[in-house]
């Protein structure tokens, strides 16, 4: 495995490249990266992970500082799981004084979590586009990215920014991946105490519940949400919300059509998990 | 020549391209647009131009209804210079419903032309990604793309782009084209009585007077505006200006790193033009 700090470095490694596979991270590595990492493998010719803790996606008083980073194990995640290239580039090497800005669409940029998070979105892709174009920069024959799903509307929206913007990248949609007790792993999670831990779990009780309900032909969102929140009722809920693939607002389920959305706080981490239906 | 009015036709005459010259234009050709594609048919394999009148660049009131558009004359003077693919997209094929958007940033997107057409150069920034990107979709060997200098601004700022988001195209900016009195080539100068082509003469002539203040050792920017201002003083001047070539403004010219530009109202038509020294 290569490891490259910057740009130029980069370039020099993704000459004349077959078909790549390209999995962007923020560090902190743990099973759902994993499973975007081994797809990315069983995918392509060439692996490049990118570990880079994004500044323009924290606002002020978000937990940019206290991100957990975890750089020498996840260069040993990267290594056991065959990784050709782990690109972990510094602030500088992506950012430019005075930047263009790349501004995600109110539709889908500042509802639900753009709402809370105001801008968040916009950083998002600012940096997913410059990672993107960096790895476009020597025209590998072709270009597959790996998101997972628990962050929906980050994935719709970077969807929508490859189809607005002509990029020539596939976007691969991946599956969340829980632990055993049911809670969808993210790097935040290492933020909770162990009681927090068994009270997160009423997140995704919640959806499955949901899922339950929707398997019994129960499509009306309003009856889904009374009873999530019934399930969540110790939680702090944030949103409970129900989209189309599109990621517009819906008062009934479409059955291979839909996205149930939860963001909850639990002590002091915020927490998103949702169901695809 | 290949007249393509879609982007899935292009697609299509754009696989295995080695190297690629690219001139985006609003149509209404002339000599400027001219010199343009002869020098990527001299530096290329393949010569595309594109004639897309980009509404996002157009202020509300400004002239898109009744921007020129002379698309046989135009096909002619692309085919005579020997032009591959002329790409004539509909604005449909090109913007979709809720779209992302590119900023330009404060320091020079929002001065000068920027200010008194606030968003103009944001819509610049937007089609010409979309177009580079479109181009890039099939991976050419080599891209460069020509832009006159008579859109000073326009061309620092799209440099800027290029380099924010690590985008593979080489911009080539080529000399402003200037008629036998001395007035800049412009699609809009076909707006132009036979009257006011002769006050807008005073434009070129006021450059051409501060360039000879400059090699006759006057660097003092104000002393070189007062002279210009007396050349000018028939007409309605927007601004005059001194950048150097990062588009900062200056206060004393230095030598090979300096532009000079003027807006002025003449009749109805706004014109602008410059000289770099």
């Amino acid at each position: 495995m290569i490891i490259v700090k910057n740009i130029e470095e980069l370039l020099k490694h993704t000459k004349n490249l077959d078909s790549v596979g390209f999995v962007p991270t923020m560090g902190a590595l743990h099973q759902g990266h994993l499973s975007l990492i081994k797809r990315a493998r069983d995918e392509n010719r060439t692996v490049i992970v990118s570990i880079f803790v994004n500044p323009t996606q924290f606002l002020e008083g978000e937990d940019l500082d206290k991100y957990p980073r975890r750089d020498l194990a996840d260069i040993e995640i990267c290594k056991r799981a065959d990784v050709d290239i782990l690109f972990m580039p510094t602030v500088e090497s992506i950012y430019f004084e005075d930047e263009l800005r790349v501004e995600a669409p109110a539709i889908r940029g500042f509802i639900l979590e753009g709402s809370r998070r105001a801008g968040h979105f916009n950083g998002v892709l600012q940096v997913v586009m410059k990672l993107f174009n960096i790895i476009l920069f020597n025209r590998p024959k072709s270009l597959r990215a790996y998101f997972g799903k628990k962050d929906a509307q980050q994935l719709a929206l970077i969807s929508q920014m490859v189809k607005d913007y002509f990029l020539n990248v596939d976007i691969i949609p991946c599956e969340i991946v829980r632990d055993s007790s049911g809670l969808a792993l993210s790097s935040r999670n290492a933020y909770l105490s162990a009681d927090e831990v068994k009270e997160a779990l009423a997140i995704s009780r919640s959806l499955k519940r949901a899922s339950k309900l929707v398997m019994q032909g129960v499509l009306d969102t309003s009856t889904i949400e009374r009873e999530m929140r019934d399930v969540m009722k110790n939680l702090d809920i944030e949103y409970i919300a129900f989209v189309n693939r599109d990621f517009k607002k819906i008062e009934t389920i479409e059955l291979k059509n839909s996205t149930i959305l939860v963001a909850c706080i639990v002590g002091e981490t915020r927490l998103i998990d949702n169901i695809w239906i």
